[in-house]
């Protein structure tokens, strides 16, 4: 789906704090099953299978906050992201396929296939991270 | 859902900005559907029921936001939330069920019975902003 005409006419700080408010909810929503994962806090599978859909579904939600004219101004996105937008998104729908399959796993895996599928996934945030968010 | 112990320990400022970015994605999806209510923007049934579903989703990770020792810092939540939270949740379970009506009657219903039920769930956010957000 393509942004809609209210979506278009958005201030760019208003569309960079939208998506800042995406990536914080699913960075709340990873915290839990990474600590789970690490051994932290004790495994609940109910508990870690809403996280997972909550990230994947969030996760949906973050390319359409990435408008043009929103590479500057208070972010940490690099530029590169909207130079390489192609590699950008390409990266950005691999973290959505492997949060989709966290997702799916984390209802009727075990925890070591669900902790390898939380390895995978994590690997696709950092992909992007490294390429495209400055420390 | 209770919240798991990883959020338990989180600093007040992680869970302030948390909730903070849980409305923003609401407000951003709010948006254009205000925006096709008031006829400033042309109805696009699908796009409607794509925000709608985004708002009832995100509707109901907001209050966990609001754990103890959140009432203060930066944040437009008043004391009452936190002194009245039943009322505060009941408010909050209130947005919950009509959000919910919004996003099912968006895929199915007339455009007419759509704007009605816009304005019952923009009053339920009102509802709770009234009460216990500052200006």
């Amino acid at each position: 789906l393509s942004i809609t005409a209210a979506h278009a006419q958005a201030k760019p700080e208003d569309v960079i704090k939208y998506r800042q408010g995406a990536y914080k909810v699913m960075g709340w929503n990873m915290g839990p099953m990474a600590g789970m994962v690490k051994g932290e806090i004790p495994y609940n599978k109910e508990a870690f299978a809403r996280h997972a859909e909550i990230v994947a579904f969030v996760g949906k939600l973050t390319l359409e906050g990435f408008t043009p004219g929103t590479d500057k101004g208070d972010t940490r996105v690099k530029p590169e992201a909207f130079a390489k937008m192609d590699d950008f998104k390409s990266k950005m729908t691999k973290m959505n396929e492997e949060t989709a399959k966290l997702a799916a796993l984390a209802k009727t895996g075990s925890f070591d296939d669900i902790k390898k599928q939380f390895g995978a996934t994590g690997g696709t945030c950092k992909a992007c991270h490294d390429d495209y968010k400055s420390k």
